[in-house]
């Protein structure tokens, strides 16, 4: 593994700025923890978004329910900017939280043919852009278990299509079937897998 | 690096099968090397795509002009899950080629801040899903110099926005200015840089 560019920033402090209108203008507020219903902090559409640091996750509706994004570091000036590779349309931007990883080069995670854990499987520790191109046999996947960080998954090639965030620290890293992976999920087609760096 | 789930197939024999129906079905066409123009092929809209092995380059004008998007193996069964994460809006697909890659251990390019590689620079030879999260200091590149290997490139953090297909194989590997990248390029925007592997 190469090294980065620069050392990465320790992950102690995470910061968002969101902002009610496009390129970053009009009311905007800082967070540094996680926000379960954006109207409560007093702001109303949500439509560019600058992260500071950390890796982020937003969520369509409030208290963490429904599409999810990962927001990583850098600037979304407009709603397609965080929003367009979502397959589904969405129309609001409610709730969001920092997500807790590994140091990239500790992330680990299985993935099983079948639901609960059952079936032909493998370990992944890496970026995957075509599970299918690195050896996967099929465009679905039938449950996962991560070991160790926080991958997000994608229903299509290249990071693609529905995004679905798995941390090792939630469920205990148990995503038995297609229903634990997001309110949202409604098939288990996975077909691009990525590691979550800080 | 962590070897791949299993070897991956070599990069000899590359094949796309193109659909002008959704989810597979409808005239459908396979193709094993470029095609300046569907319609001169027969083929009128295409709606679905499976990528047999290989990395494609698709168009949205005949003749490898306008928007681009990567194809990697696997299932695209509607017009979103190739085009989804582009930022603007893209109403045909007409033109498609593979992308000669070398194996992605050995990928590598420049990144300079000015245009005509002017300016400060970093070598990138890894998945870089936030340029600014692994130490690049703002959401601009101003010219690019591919050593070895293929990358694309996007607008946005996360792979996410316009892309642009970089190859050392093409001009050189030289990207003197973001009227380069491509046809449809208008902005000197790059947030997220990933190696394109077979």
């Amino acid at each position: 593994m190469p090294p980065p560019i620069l050392p990465p920033p320790p992950p102690l402090c995470v910061q968002v700025t969101l902002f009610e209108q496009e390129h970053f203008q009009g009311k905007c507020m800082e967070f540094t923890s996680e926000c379960c219903n954006i109207y409560d902090c007093g702001m109303d559409n949500i439509r560019s978004i600058r992260v500071e640091s950390g890796a982020w996750v937003g969520y369509e509706h409030h208290d963490f329910q429904g599409q999810q994004f990962i927001l990583e570091r850098g600037e979304y000036p407009n709603w397609e900017a965080y929003t367009g590779s979502l397959s589904n349309h969405i129309e609001r931007f409610m709730s969001l939280r920092p997500i807790y990883c590994a140091s990239h080069q500790s992330s680990r995670m299985m993935i099983f043919e079948r639901e609960n854990f059952m079936g032909r499987n493998t370990e992944l520790c890496d970026d995957y852009p075509s599970l299918q191109a690195m050896g996967w046999f099929r465009p679905e996947v039938g449950s996962m278990h991560v070991q160790c960080g926080a991958f997000v998954c994608y229903e299509y090639p290249g990071y693609r299509g529905q995004q679905y965030i798995m941390e090792c620290e939630r469920h205990s890293g148990d995503y038995q079937h297609w229903r634990n992976w997001g309110s949202h999920c409604q098939t288990p087609k996975i077909q691009s897998i990525r590691r979550i760096r800080h």
